[in-house]
């Protein structure tokens, strides 16, 4: 640590830089053994006889339009579901605007249209707001912080600790094309492809898993940093390991031809209307046809089960072999999300 | 409404401008007959037995650091303060942080530093939070979002349609010392004066008012657009105005000069540790000596009256005359807040 350290676009990335970033100067500050320690999706807070999750997210995706979705259509989703797989039903939306001087009014107007179809689709409201703009140069187009409050579905407690060798692990979808839709329409790719970001609210997902709450162990929303960052993350410092079949993670074969040209690995990319789950292994089959039934659990799949291989993901691959995944580090896509 | 209408920085200004774009892009988006219809600093929800207050604020100010405090502090007291006088005890702050690229991790520290100690003092927890980096120039240092949430004080209930001619108008201290310590920090002006914002938190003057509940009518803090935007906008299309004695209206010297210099009207500039307040004129007295018993209120005083004279806020100044104190319309002091 030197006095002219300082901030890296990787810091951002979701990946292990950010990690160390917030454990060492927001966990120090604010952890303790509030809300904070644990570095959950959301809050849990007790007022009166009531459980509510809170939960926030900043958005400065670039660019703000892209297939599939646009900044406001993520502001919601991603709040909505960080609610969500925090084992609440999302209520309610503030909705907080940084604008760029500049920026066409017909343009903000798309997005707050999106911001309210979004938030009607899910039934949750946006209750409170706030916009600043700052000068050109200072800000790019517009920036979205929406910060949402749900209340807590009964007896679905989540929590590493519950998870045990022998969990399945299920994927409610295709991983990674959000980050690729973004990432393909940033770099202007032409593969004449129809990819779309997966940008979608995972709150009927676990609408769906509460009749199983107690055998539950673990859901969340894989955005920056990808299935590998969640995973990883849940792994460290514990007395178990994950194993994942490659032949059964679901892929979408359009952000598959996205990530070769790109040279990224899937497993590294953000979506954002995907969740990943833990659970016994007893529950995985009923909780997969009952997501199946949802269209955004269409393409749900059981990619792996828990090992007894402490602190290591490790990928079974179609050829036979076995890589270990990690922790992305730094910045791989910058201003995905 | 032409298709190349574009945001300009008035917009942003807390005036005119930027009630006309709140009102006609978000309220008729989101406001019905919901929580954002009235724009209240703070939503009001119920869930349960319970009323919470729910607000959001985006700090963008400019410079980072200025006499008085920062933007880590004004992050913590700007929404404390919408959920205070919101009539709620503020309990869970979020705080989502958008970083410049390059930004020395020791002003990172000073500015977390300084969140943490607000917080302590106040006696809220910051519960959940996010970080995203954005490239050098996509960005101004840094960005802050906190959102927060109160627990509502029994029986009070504010509201415009209760205020009557004869209601007495209260500032809890001077006007504007903010706006003028951020300005004459970021034009370097060397007045010799040791100007220092007010950022303070007012939820214990909020909570000295408690005991008059039924009597006290409104409070607000008069942040960007001043006094003169929070008074305009609670006589707008109401039945009442209001008069205001500019000799009994405190302000600091040395903010009076800021404001000289730079030809700006205090009644026009933000405060971030203030509140004015609306009450029958029988506890007026009462609650001026509560206030004045704190640190924070000692330089509270009534400055003026409601009236008959609908949709007018009126200055009687000391030389006798009387002035029309109108909304701001633009931009005075971009990125004050």
């Amino acid at each position: 640590m030197t006095d002219t350290e300082r901030i890296l676009l990787g810091h951002g990335g979701g990946g292990r830089l950010s990690r160390n970033l917030i454990e060492n100067e927001i966990v120090t500050r604010f952890g303790g053994k509030g809300p904070l320690a644990g570095l959950p999706d959301g809050a849990r807070l007790q007022l009166g006889g009531e459980t509510l999750v809170f939960s926030t997210d900043s958005f400065v995706v670039s660019p703000l339009e892209f297939p599939g979705g646009d900044i406001g259509k993520l502001a919601v989703h991603g709040t909505v579901n960080d609610v969500s797989v925090s084992g609440a039903v999302p209520l309610w939306l503030s909705l907080a605007l940084i604008i760029e001087e500049g920026l066409e009014m017909n343009t903000l107007r798309r997005i707050l249209d999106s911001i309210r179809t979004a938030s009607e689709e899910i039934g949750v409201q946006v209750v409170t707001g706030d916009t600043k703009v700052v000068a050109r140069g200072q800000c790019d187009g517009i920036y979205i912080n929406t910060a949402g409050i749900g209340r807590a579905i009964p007896g679905l407690n989540t929590a590493v600790n519950k998870i045990l060798p022998g969990d399945a692990v299920i994927a409610s979808g295709t991983l990674g094309d959000h980050g690729m839709a973004v990432m393909a329409a940033r770099e202007k790719l032409t593969l004449n492809n129809a990819l779309e970001s997966d940008t979608a609210s995972v709150h009927r997902l676990v609408a769906a898993v509460s009749q199983w709450a107690d055998r539950v162990k673990f859901m969340r929303d894989p955005t920056r940093g990808g299935a590998a960052a969640v995973l990883g993350e849940i792994v460290e410092n514990s007395s178990f390991g994950i194993s994942l079949r490659e032949e059964s993670i679901p892929y979408n074969p359009d952000a598959r031809a996205v990530a070769e040209v790109l040279g990224i690995d899937l497993l590294h990319v953000a979506s954002e209307g995907r969740m990943l789950l833990v659970c016994s292994p007893d529950i995985a089959d009923s909780l997969l046809q009952s997501w199946k039934k949802l269209p955004e659990g269409a393409g749900a799949a059981i990619i792996g089960e828990v090992t007894e291989e402490a602190g290591r993901v490790v990928l079974e691959t179609q050829i036979g072999g076995r890589r270990m995944v990690d922790i992305p580090q730094g910045e791989l896509l910058p201003r995905i999300c």
